[in-house]
């Protein structure tokens, strides 16, 4: 087991990996930016390493730096939590190079999962469903509308190097298709410097269902069940369950989208956590999205109803240990709701509202876990997400941990900056979600006043 | 189900179970005296009534003014959690008479096993082992000497009606027993008007290990694996964790300690939640001690491992359902630990150190529990207990559970009182504690530098 980690991350996901290590035994090394200096993170590490200044680009960006922290504090493993690095291949090869063990998937495996239309082939390859599309790359506009004619509208324009809404545009019919083709390929120029593109059917109001996979070296793969995310607003996570309360009656279908997401896998040799995100049609068609080779921020919910310690698993698979379960331990235990709580103006199209929180008081109590790097008098920086805590509940069932959620966001207060606190309750409030029946363009609805 | 619950309580324990309510969409009434006006059960009730003064006598004792505010409010059941009226059958009659629930046993099984040493006498009808000693009650003390001579030294005397450390003494050996005798006889009649003693051998360094049960209104009882609670001062616990280290090598004796409080509870036709509390000697044999006929402080730990609700199922139960488990679903999993952190001052013999609470940090985390009714701005007030919260973790195993809890004390920050977060940091940092060898002397030897 390793004997020293260097956490190449900041906020909750820092803390969470800090006390992961902690259970073990494993001695920790924070880093931090100097916006940082009075982080969480930086106080509960056993050591802590200043790399620079607020931009992420100079510190938690700056492979250099976190790699000079690594060797000058004598770590022998990396854990990049999610965002920042987590998914750069680069940075996963040059700690390879220096016999730094990365926590997480190989660089080969990042890369090739990164490449969005070559994730697509390689799920086609291994039997995955997914949306009907092109299958090569795509250059002319011409050769592009030919194709998009035999998949019929409304249809997705995506670039292949694409990814955070980047380079990604909706045709509607035949009259746009040039047009927002032109547009998206132009984007993925000026983005990443590369004009090909591919097409995929748009899937109308879909769910995002995802399932949560882990595997070690020694070729085991376990399926940890599905999240269900649909609940996000411009691509961005609000709410996250597991189950899905779309899958909940549907057992044979949890089963297939679980033994796809390990065929997945094992098409990649994957190793660690990692995530298969799917888009789920009305019909209940699943299709794969794109692969998440790092933790994500709603690993929680699969915990609580896993009984599993995701983090603590990718490290002792990183270490080159077997898995600690089997797919047959896996078993879904009550249901679990995952509210991200943030520092934000839902009045204001969400707009960030940093500022210092002078007073807090958490949520508590049989089944409710508070995931957070704030504390009284910490500083929520505009550096930064503007995540404040997530609050996780577990109940016997769908209907009681929505019921705990909204005591748990009652109970929380957060003084000194706005928050989503409100916003979150409402959406517990609200009949159609609470009936389960939120896709992805629930928020924009709901926001509309029409659900 | 009830449409709305009385909590005849305060503290943490209002709170945990004004939130099982919650969950189950029951409305609330909290009762306060005029000292809890700003506690935290008081805000998160959907009413509160004001029911007295500061000393319980006036207010959470006080019979009449709780029962009118049940009445007053259109409760339809009352919650006593433990301490004050949990355990008083006269108050558990009243509620009856009233067409309130109390939710809890009967007020007739509350009293039978409120005798102790008629409690005795059922379990060893029951056939479950009790400490050897007289099976009737016992008056003079000459009568009572012979009998010692057949049981042998060192020897219990109890008070039959006594409780809370009252009328009761260790006879080391033949000199001082008449002398014990009788101070703990004049004990009994000034603090009960009961001159009815008992006698047990005493048992040398014993562990507490109690085993939680529930019980339905339709014949089946439960029984939810053993709390180790060994580490208390002056009979009060401090540190307790589930499953116990001595049994968790012994699955053949945890079943036979379970079967016997199953027993236990259907030879006196129990319903609700209850704890059967053994005393286990240095060879494994367990000798029943006593019956607690409430929810205790330290469920949680079995909640943690059982993966139940046990607030919420008493709630059920009580409403006249059924257990929502039965005893082939009670799996233990992992090893949970509960520190009782308090506001009080080790190093000053561990007086209560009342006052407010200017700040207040809670860890959290996977595994992680928190119940607490404090908040930044609370005042521990010198009238109640003074415990802060309860910091529950759960491990894989319980190496890590220690490990865990060693990072939540850490974690954790209160500013303004004093508090024995660093003392139960060092218990969890010592050899004895760690080896699972702690039994009741433990604290006292700790404190003498003894282990």
């Amino acid at each position: 087991m390793f004997n020293k980690i260097l956490i190449a991350n900041r906020g909750e996901i820092a803390v969470r990996i800090i006390r992961a290590c902690r259970a073990m035994g494993i001695k920790t090394v924070a880093v931090y930016s100097t916006a940082d200096r009075h982080a969480l993170h930086t106080y509960l590490a056993d050591e802590a390493v200043c790399i620079g200044p607020a931009p992420a680009r100079d510190s938690y960006l700056n492979t250099t730096a976190i790699l000079a922290a690594a060797q000058g504090t004598g770590a022998d493993a990396i854990h990049p939590g999610y965002g920042f690095l987590s998914e750069n291949p680069t940075f996963a090869k040059l700690c390879r190079d220096n016999d730094i063990v990365f926590i997480g998937p190989t660089p080969e495996v990042i890369d090739r999962m990164g490449n969005k239309s070559q994730a697509r082939r390689t799920m086609m390859d291994a039997g995955v469903p997914v949306v009907p599309g092109t299958k090569k790359g795509v250059h002319d506009v011409d050769v592009a509308l030919e194709q998009a004619r035999t998949i019929g509208w409304p249809i997705m324009i995506k670039a292949s190097s694409g990814g955070g809404g980047k380079g990604m545009r909706v045709s509607e019919s035949e009259e746009d298709f040039a047009d927002m083709f032109n547009i998206a390929q132009r984007e993925s120029v000026n983005a990443f410097g590369d004009n090909t593109m591919y097409l995929e059917r748009a899937v109308q109001n879909p769910r995002h269902v995802e399932v949560q996979i882990i595997a070690d070296n020694h070729g085991n793969v376990v399926a940890l069940g599905e999240r269900d995310c649909s609940v996000q607003r411009n691509h961005q996570k609000m709410i996250e369950e597991s189950p899905s309360p779309l899958l909940d009656a549907d057992e044979g279908l949890r089963r297939r989208m679980m033994d796809d997401a390990v065929k997945a896998a094992r098409a990649v040799g994957y190793t660690s956590a990692g995530t298969i995100e799917f888009l789920m049609d009305a019909e209940r068609n699943y299709y794969f999205m794109e692969m998440n080779t790092r933790i994500q921020v709603e690993h929680c919910v699969t915990e609580m109803v896993t009984h599993t310690d995701l983090v603590g698993e990718m490290i002792r698979v990183a270490a080159g240990e077997p898995l600690s379960f089997t797919q047959d331990d896996i078993v879904l235990r009550g249901h679990a709701i995952e509210c991200r709580i943030n520092a934000e103006t839902p009045e204001k199209n969400f707009m960030p509202s940093p500022g210092t929180i002078s007073q807090m008081h958490l949520p508590g109590g049989n089944g409710v876990r508070v995931d957070t790097a704030a504390y009284d008098g910490f500083e929520i920086s505009p550096y930064y997400d503007s995540m404040i805590a997530k609050i996780i509940v577990q109940g016997r069932n769908r209907t009681e941990a929505i019921a705990k959620m909204r005591t748990a966001l009652e109970e929380m207060v957060v003084v000194g900056v706005n928050t989503n606190l409100d916003f979150q309750y409402a959406i517990m409030e609200n009949e159609t979600f609470r009936a389960g029946l939120a896709d992805t363009g629930f928020i924009e609805q709901f926001l509309a006043g029409e659900v």
